[in-house]
């Protein structure tokens, strides 16, 4: 969030856009070929950063030139997809990547098919340094939070505009507007992001958010980015201390872990990570000392298991002592599983015993 | 939504659950086997009603009772399970087909599987004919809504609190509180229910609740039952027209069928279907008529439109027209082809076309 008088995010956006743009003018002016300089993101420039706790590019770079005839059309795709990202985020439109990709259209060219629309994309993002949310391309799923946060909005016909992120019980949407809405005030001191939307209910009719002085967030599965950007401004702007519960399964793990972590795909960005995030459980130990109905682990689930013993994300004691205790018992437990001992267990016994810990 | 006086749709659930059980207490103090008649939902005693433009169940009823010892097991779990219902409702918890499956282990015995949890939950619908949602059993899915709607809340803490529908512009969630508030206020005059996301906050950017007087769902792909029973409270208690976009292939057509005329898994309830409502697109002749980007239809779309040339729901004219028109030029469009033409083309051209006819 910025203060008074430092740029927004909106305006380094638009900025760093029309930077690309202005060194493109001054190379051709200067009766050069033009050119962009990106970061290689083949794996071979992909290492883990124990600092960052993410994945982050190495130094490798290259280079897209007009004077190579087989850059010209990646070079033209890049320079559209910087032209219309500005056109988004300048006249406060927003989009999906299926959009851009029949958008080409409307300025008289075609993208061979979504993966090629797709990658031109990703490779602006590695150019500017934003993610494609920041400049208005938005992916079709959404999260949803609930809690004692008041917030201000900054889209247009809402300026000023505030509302109590309480005031609908169902829960509102995290979408670009409330993504790059201002924080005004909370009560809250923690946030907890739940992986169903059946549990996420069942913790406001709960009244989770007043017990445990909570914001909760239904993440609806893996977190879309604007939601784990969403989770990061909670942690660093306001101090709140972000606890995330999922089923207790390789996949469940990794839906924590992509909050706290990021994705190697994310590589070339920074700032949707949340390195301080607990993951509380379902633990595979937790399987096993609350004696939750199971089901055996799949080969693909034990196939990831190992995949996850070696990613250096899951570095960790905590982590690899669950995948080990996942490995040794094969079983795993969903969250609904603790309605074995009744509906409100999970909110009276098991999330107090987590987040005491 | 009840006037003054009149039992309210809770009260009306609890009573019916009440009555069940009070059925069997007599039969019990009777010194008879106590026993459930529920309308049979195989498939022979299922057909189409043309007069409710939706598919009913048959005369044909089957009885489970405590007298014959193959109908001991789904008897008991009938009776549990309004009992369960009925705690729920009267607790305002809400839960989820898969939290039910693991509640019977919270009394003592235990489901064989999900599929033999979720049938009975389907057989305590069809014996006291309200949907689960009304004994607040809700899906995982959720859709969401925007527009200028005021709501009075019912549930616990949120009693005569009223807001309207516009406050958030990322959109509500539809969940259990959305789908059992008053309707206080309303400006729009009709609803635009849509099947994609990025489409629906297009839509509230292009301010087309305002240009077009409208209230904006989007589904979110087939839409949740809470969902269609929200858009038939808004036709029937509001007056508003309803009109579905949906994608241009049969998947997309029965995304809007369903919101329309209901399903056959439901056909032992009223009150989710809104016959009134229009599909207004993609087309397939919107396809041709509009030059739009397409594909090729597979060759499961094509065995799924012959599924539905059959089907009675599909016998209007509109319906095999388009159908036939499918079949004939055998190309799907998306929602998002219409950005060839630019991103507010669809909104500018395409909807007033469409709700002009």
């Amino acid at each position: 969030m910025a203060s008074e008088g430092s740029p927004t995010k909106r305006e380094k956006v638009l900025r760093a856009l029309e930077e690309l743009g202005r060194r493109l003018v001054e190379q051709i002016e200067a009766g050069q070929f033009p050119s962009i300089e990106l970061p290689s993101r083949s794996t071979t420039n992909i290492r883990y950063d124990p600092e960052l706790r993410q994945y982050v590019l190495g130094d490798k770079r290259v280079r897209r030139t007009a004077a190579n005839i087989r850059h010209l059309r990646p070079l033209m795709h890049l320079v559209w997809a910087a032209y219309f990202s500005h056109e988004l985020v300048r006249s406060w439109k927003t989009t999906t990547l299926r959009d851009v990709y029949y958008s080409a259209q409307a300025y008289g060219f075609a993208f061979k098919d979504q993966q090629e629309s797709n990658n031109i994309v990703v490779d602006l993002e590695s150019v500017i340094g934003f993610p494609r949310e920041d400049f208005n391309i938005f992916p079709e799923e959404r999260s949803s939070v609930f809690g004692d946060l008041t917030v201000e909005y900054t889209v247009p016909g809402y300026e000023g505009k505030r509302l109590n992120l309480t005031s609908h019980p169902d829960g509102m949407m995290i979408g670009p507007a409330l993504a790059n809405a201002k924080f005004v005030d909370v009560r809250a001191d923690k946030v907890i992001a739940i992986e169903k939307g059946g549990l996420f209910t069942r913790f406001i009719e709960e009244r989770v958010h007043e017990r445990y002085n909570a914001i909760l967030i239904h993440t609806a599965g893996q977190a879309p980015r604007a939601t784990r950007y969403f989770i990061r401004r909670l942690h660093e702007e306001l101090g709140l201390d972000v606890y995330i519960l999922t089923d207790g399964d390789p996949w469940g793990m990794h839906i924590a872990m992509v909050i706290i972590s990021g994705s190697a795909e994310a590589a070339h960005l920074r700032g949707l990570t949340t390195p301080d995030a607990k993951w509380i459980g379902v633990w595979a130990t937790d399987i096993v000392k609350y004696k939750l109905p199971s089901d055996p682990l799949t080969d693909i689930d034990i196939k990831r298991l190992h995949e996850l013993e070696r990613d250096p994300r899951y570095s960790g004691e905590l982590w690899q002592r669950e995948i080990r205790a996942f490995l040794k018992h094969k079983r795993k437990s969903e969250l609904e599983a603790f309605s074995r001992y009744g509906l409100t267990y999970i909110v009276d016994e098991y999330l107090p015993d987590k987040l005491g810990e």
